[in-house]
This record gives C-alpha cells, structure tokens and sequence, in this order.
C-alpha cells in the first residue's frame, strides 16, 4: 500500500506516519491487512525526523495541481488528507482558508477520481461543523451549523467526500475530529489553541493565557487517541458508513476550568497559578459556537476509542515530556 | 433598485422578472420599498417577450467571470440566483453541475462581495438537499442529507450563502424550493420533470411517462406560489433568518397517483388514461431520496406561502393554457 498524509510535517500527520510505520499494515478494501510499502508526508515545510526507507518527504502546496499530479497516482491507494488551515487563521483570512480547506480538497478528490483506482480517502473535519444554538449533548442526527469559515469549508469538504464515495471516484471517510490536546511545540492559529497552551506552558513553567471562561465546554482527544481513531477511520468498512461519509468521533468533555484542576492536580498549585484568564472576544466567539458535548453512538459502535479522563491526557502529555518526546 | 436574474430565460426567472415589474418595489436592507430602476436578465440564452425599458436580456455564461463582471456591479443591489444545472443532468454530467451550481454560485458571491455593497441575493436550493432515511415529515431542524450531487452542490451553496452572509460580504437567503409544477413548455432534464410532464401533456392529449411509482409523494408549488415565494424571500427581514440563511419553503405533498387523480376530476378519464406508469430506476432512485412532505413551521410563520390544494395548480394551469399563457 502506497499512502499519501497532506500535513504530513504537522503534529498529526508526522505522528500518523509513526503510527503507520511501526503499525506496518493497513486495511485494504476488502477489509484484508496490507503491508505499507511507502508513505508520502507532503506538506509545506519537509517533514523532519524520518529515517524510514518507506517515508518520502515532500514539500509542496497541496493547492498546486502540479504538487498532486506528482504525489496522487495510481498507485497511491490511501489518502489522509489532514492538511488545513486552522479555524482563527481561516476566519481572518478567507481567502487563504477557502483556497486550502476547499479548493485543494476537490482538488486532490479530483486527482484521486482521474486515477481511476478508487482511493480510500480520510478527511478530517471538525466540531467546528456545529454551531449556534445545540444541544447539551451533540447527536448523531445534529444538522451540521457551522459558525465560522472554517467549519464551513470542512462541512463543504464533508459533502464532497461523501458524494465522491455516493459515486464511486473514492472511498471516503470525513471524521469529524475533537479538539486534540495537548499539542507539543508552539501555540497555532487555531482557536481552540489555548486548550494544548493552558497545560504546556504551565508544565514548562511558563504563563498561559486562557481566552474564554473557565465555564467553557470542550471536546477533547489526546494526540494519541487521535491517530488511533485516523488509523481505524481507514480501516472501517465503508458498508458501516452508510450514505453520509461524516462521522463525529468520540471524545472527552471537560471545561477549561476543570482542564486547570486537571493540571493542578498533576503539577501543583503554582503550576495552575500559571494560566492567566483573560477573554479573548473573537476566540470566545468561535469557541463558544462549537459544540462542548457528543453522544457519538454510530462512532462508538464501530470501535472508534476515546480518553479515559483529562488527568490520564495530561499524565500522557507529562509521561512524553519526560521521555523527551513532546 | 438594480436587480440582477440568473437562469432569467427560463420559467421562473421570467416569471419573477413580470411579477417584479407589475410589483414596481422590492424592500432595501431596512425594510423599505424602493422601486425597481433595472432587472438584468442573464441565462445562456437571450431572455424573450419583454418589452419594458428596465429590463436588460444578457445571453452569457455565468461560470464566466467576464460576465459577472459586467453584470454584478456596486449598483446591483439584488440578485436572485435561480441557474442551474437541474438534478438529472448533474448527475448524469458531475463536472458541469459543479462548474455551475458550485463554482458559478461562488464567482457570483465573490464578485458580489467585492463590490462591498452587501447586496441581498436569494438562492433557489431544493428539497434533494435531504435524502436518504428522513422522517415522515421533514423538520427545520432534519440535517441536510443529500443523495444527489445536484443536492450536494445546492447544499454547498447554501453554506456558501450563510458564511458570506455571517461575514457581512452579502445579506444571503437560500430557500429550499419545492418541485415547481406545472411548468409549461418542454419536459427538462430534472429529475422531477415528470411531475409537470403527467399533467401538462396529457392536457395536450399527449401520452407522458410517469417514471416512478404512483405512491410516489412530492412536494409541490405552482409557479405563481414559487415566484410569491422568491419576492417574499428577497424581502424578509434578515433578523428573522439567523445564522443559518436555508429555509425549507411551504409546499404541498400528493404523490403521483393523486395528482394523476386530480388530472382526472379536472380533464376527465381519458387525459389520466394518457398517463403510461413505467418506472425508471435512475429518475426513481433520485426522486425516492427525496423528501415528499415537510413541518415548515419557521417559514409559515415568516410569511411564506402554499397552494390550496393540487386541483387548484392543475386548475390553474388550465386557466394560463386557456388564457394562452402557458
């Protein structure tokens, strides 16, 4: 199986592409185990750690017909197409995010639809296709009511996806994925990026700003949880998915003040001390417009996992830190 | 008032172009009636039977954005984007029906929005936004399920309308329209073209095929209710609309066997005999993914209407035939 990860240089992808070389198998369409033979991290910085013979490193703009032409071919039979631009960066520049998150989108179902060859496609979408007024638990049968460009250009990409698998050009699979925290390395434009920030940067022994109130509901999935949940978004049976190729996945709800008594409890009071609230009116707003609960039936029912407790993602992120992974 | 008509050749859109002139007004942004100085007519061909100063026949191509250029200026306050590439036709060809019901419905947003002045544009979306299992009744709150590509892109279009309205780069309304019948004329490459066609060519004395089962529900409007409809789409206060801009419209359900029925009471037993029933999977499949009645309880209240009964459209079809209208 030749597989190709778009943000293959980001935290998901390049930890994916670890997960799926030690993994060394995936699912093909019949549902039979298939060993990896290459995958191609593009994106656009070079993917940097990779020692792997099977890893081909590309640096590229996912936008660029040309790009795709030469890393989509026939032969690539599986695609998790994880590149974006974030949610606040998409909502201050629409351009940018109408040109990544939804033209480059068809543009990679439509080079996979030329190959002819049917390619299993992941597409992550996000919590961010739900807004306004919702429900304290987010069903399955939620109308999707994004409030903001970005998750409306994922909802967009969600219809392609399952219109592209209703007609047969791919198999597609758009899951819609919790925030993931905590994220290692610097803060992003995403607006959900103070989730990872108020634990990293605390444990790091540095201040952190919190931009909405400590009340505020999230979805959360640790980086681990998440590449699990990719990896069996592949593999399922597409028989499971029925027509709509978008599925919310599981996670974790917990408040940005429970996130801090998590983080106390883990490293200390002064550690907790570390995280200055201070609302940020344009973050809120979008924070505020996602949902901060799911009852993820379809999702559970076909295996997908989720965190025990914020504590065990927080040990986790710790355990890495140590390690010196993180 | 400037105003702009895409698909202004075809039945609505020369429908709406009369209803607006004999009308004289549409509301601005604060509610107020202001009089009509221009209608722009553009289609693929030149709009015909119009004889009033205001009105301007364009024949180009709206996925041109030369066209929209010269057409769409800061003067043009209104819009209603009525083209389309109908749902059989973007099934059977998926590239044109994303060339004109995605990309064309998005040149004409961007030049809209940059033009800065925030012009009102009224989308025709569709019942084949739903599909699949839905309710008995489809509910404003049923999620948007398409099983079409023409759905797919008419549901892309109405996030596209809601996130340029949310942005404040237009004020956008997308209503989802019922099966308009009895359209006059020849049949079309819709799916739902046989819901005209059963009525109007036995009225002719011509045998029409109906390709689907006679239990087959349908959500209807006549022509005259869907123009009402249109204008009072334009003019409603965008307050009541919210964040999400797509409003499922009133319409009135009957299956094919009761419409052949109410052929029957208003032309007689041989005009229904001129109905063969033979089923045609592909027209069948689409149709049955469809919703054949909805709750449009946010519409009604708006002020949106509905036919009486489907006598009355057949007899009102008749009265244009006699009137030498239709």
């Amino acid at each position: 199986m030749q597989i190709l990860i778009t943000g293959g240089a980001g935290l998901l992808g390049s930890r994916l592409a670890a997960a799926l070389l030690q993994r060394n198998t995936v699912a093909d369409a019949r549902g039979i185990p298939q060993r990896i033979s290459r995958i191609t991290l593009l994106d656009v910085i070079a993917a940097k750690g990779f020692h792997d013979p099977r890893i081909h490193v590309v640096a590229g703009d996912i936008s660029n017909p040309d790009v795709l032409r030469a890393e989509i071919t026939p032969d690539t039979q599986s695609i998790f197409h994880l590149a974006a631009i974030v949610s606040g960066e998409a909502e201050a520049n629409f351009d940018l995010g109408m040109r990544i998150n939804l033209d480059a989108t068809r543009l990679i179902l439509e080079r996979a639809r030329h190959n002819g060859n049917c390619p299993r496609i992941v597409f992550t979408s996000s919590v961010a296709a739900f807004g306004g007024a919702l429900p304290t638990q987010v069903l399955d049968t939620t109308p999707t009511t994004p409030q903001s460009s970005y998750g409306t250009q994922k909802v967009m990409g969600e219809l392609l996806i399952s219109d592209y698998s209703r007609k047969g050009f791919i198999d597609g699979r758009a899951l819609r994925m919790p925030t993931v925290c905590v994220r290692p390395g610097a803060p992003n434009k995403a607006a959900s990026s103070f989730a990872s920030g108020i634990i990293r940067e605390p444990l790091n022994g540095i201040e952190a700003v919190c931009p909405v109130a400590p009340g505020t509901a999230l979805w959360l999935a640790s980086p681990a949880t998440a590449i699990a949940n990719l990896i069996h978004g592949h593999d399922v049976d597409s028989q499971l998915l029925g027509a709509s190729r978008a599925l919310n996945l599981p996670g974790l709800s917990t408040t940005a003040g429970e996130m801090a008594q998590a983080l106390e409890r883990a490293a200390g009071t002064a550690a907790a001390q570390r995280i200055r609230w201070q609302i940020d009116p344009a973050i809120e707003r979008i924070v505020n417009s996602w949902p901060g609960d799911f009852l993820t039936t379809r999702a559970n029912a076909m295996g997908f996992t989720r965190d025990a407790s914020f504590d065990a993602i927080v040990q986790g992120y710790i355990d890495e830190l140590k390690a010196g992974g993180a």
